[in-house]
Parts: structure tokens; C-alpha cells; sequence
């Protein structure tokens, strides 16, 4: 079982995962950031990086999950807890659900491809053989303004290019 | 749009992932195997290794996508099929999503961890942005063997332990 953290804390690790969505955006990723926490400590971070490699499983909760693996020594990561600044898609809920993470925080959610409350709650079906207890809504507004903003520029820069052409 | 398969094809790549799955058995991991297959050729293989590299992620399917990627050059494996000996969990059917794969073929069901009809579908699920035609029960009996052998084995070995040490 994992540590029980303070709001403070709670929030610490949070902003963590928005400084990993920062570094995901400076190379024109989609915004998105995650770190794993252990023992008041952060044993795996990530940032999506699906883009500059060219590879659809590099989301942020991949690459901090197989870092945190990699600390620990083990594919079970029983006392972890794992922060990501947007809800995760199938494919990274299925990596929280396969590791034993037992509690996940996230912030804003997705609509489109979540599935911890938005498309279903991959997380706490009961049918799979491991559960997580979720926290969604940390630190909300700036997991959201950083996304807005990233698609907003996206959009910018499309029409700019398109009059430019034309 | 990938290509369109014969029987014996389809019957020869999924000997492919059986072959990879044997990989897996060989070092004692749970043997499930995959490959990824373009305009006929495989350009992607996987057998999982979680016990090996103790990491939750590496899974076959993950694998074989992460290789089908880099010999493609993009995220977007829209001409792929994918070859699975076993029911693909939320994790690899969330990367078969993301990895936009249009056709999937498996052979046994996973009642306890499969999302491709075990447990919901998240491969026809349309409120994702993606779905895939699949096709389950390919060679279905090898891949069971090979399961339930090497659990079987895997059971014999821990009574025998326990006997040794008693």
C-alpha cells in the first residue's frame, strides 16, 4: 500500500507532471506530462513524445511506468502512486491496471479517448483483476490552459500556413 | 487499407506469433506472441518479457507495434494487420488504437484480461476515434496448448518445490 499524501503533496507531484507536459510542449508534442511516486519520492517521470519518435505506445504514463519499473526493479509497483496532467487513454490505463498501481490522480479530463470516467472506468471495473483508486480535477485549470493553448497555436499556425499557400 | 489476406496466409502469420510465443516459453515467460504484418511482409515481431525485464509494458503486442513503427517511420500503422496468439489486454488493445492497426486476428480468448470480447470490446467500441475488424479463434487449439502446458508446468514445478522443501 502506498504512502497516504497530504493535499501539499498531492499537489507537488502534480505540478511535477505539468513540468514534464511543459517539456512535451517545448518539442511540439501534445501537452501531456505523468510522473510515479513512491515513498514521497518520484521514481519514473514522462512526457509524450509519440511524435518525435514516431511510435503510437510513447505516451507520458508508458514512459514513467517502465522508468518506475525499472527503479524498483519489479513490474509491480504495489506502493506507487501515478499523477498525469490528462486522463488516460485505454492503452495507458490498461499499463496502470498490468503494473498494480493502486492510485492514480489525474487533471483534466479527455473526452474523446479517456477511460476513467469519460469513455467508461477501465480503472475500477471490477471484472479485471486489479483496481486503482482515482482522483481526478488536480490542479485542473492548468492541465487544461496548457492544452487549450497548445491546440489553439496547432490551429494558428494551420491558417497562417494555408494563407501563406494561398 | 491493409491488404486483403488468404486463409493460409493468415494461417501462416499467426504460425509466426506461435513461433514468437515459444520465444517467450523458452525464458519462461507466459507464452504469448505477435507479429505485425504490411502488404504481406511481417514488419514488426513480439513475445512477451515482462518477467525477464520485470516491466508491466512489454507485452508482445506493445513490442511488435514499437518495431512495426520504427520500419515504417510513423505512429500510423494504417496498413497493418496484427497476429496475436492470445485475447489482447487494455493495454495492448488501447496501443492497437492508438496505432490506428485496421485489422486484428487472435487466437485464444482471455476471460480474465481480454478486451476484444472477453471483457467489452474496446476494438468496435465507436465512441473511440478508431475501430478494428477482428477475427478470434485462429489455430485456436495451438494456442491454448501452448498456455495451459506451460501453466500446467508451471504448477507442477511449484507442487515439486513444495514437497522438496517439506
Amino acid at each position: 500500500m502506498p504512502e497516504k499524501l497530504t493535499e501539499e503533496q498531492k499537489e507537488f507531484f502534480m505540478r511535477e507532471a505539468l513540468y514534464e507536459a511543459r517539456n512535451a510542449k517545448i518539442i511540439g508534442e501534445v501537452p501531456i506530462g505523468c510522473v510515479v511516486v513512491q515513498n514521497g519520492e518520484i521514481i519514473g517521470r514522462g512526457h509524450n513524445i509519440r511524435e518525435h519518435v514516431q511510435d503510437a505506445t510513447l505516451h507520458a504514463e508508458i514512459l514513467a511506468i517502465q522508468e518506475a519499473c525499472a527503479a524498483v526493479h519489479s513490474w509491480r509497483l504495489v506502493d506507487a502512486q501515478l499523477f498525469v496532467t490528462l486522463e488516460p487513454c485505454p492503452m495507458c490505463s490498461g499499463a496502470i491496471i498490468n503494473s498494480r498501481i493502486p492510485e492514480v490522480y489525474f487533471g483534466a479530463f479527455d473526452p474523446k479517448a479517456g477511460t476513467v470516467g469519460s469513455i467508461g472506468n477501465l480503472l475500477t471495473d471490477e471484472r479485471f483483476n486489479h483496481q486503482a483508486k482515482v482522483e481526478s480535477g488536480l490542479l485542473l485549470d492548468e492541465a487544461k490552459d496548457l492544452l487549450q493553448s497548445f491546440f489553439r497555436e496547432v490551429r494558428r499556425k494551420r491558417k497562417e500556413k494555408k494563407r501563406s499557400q494561398g
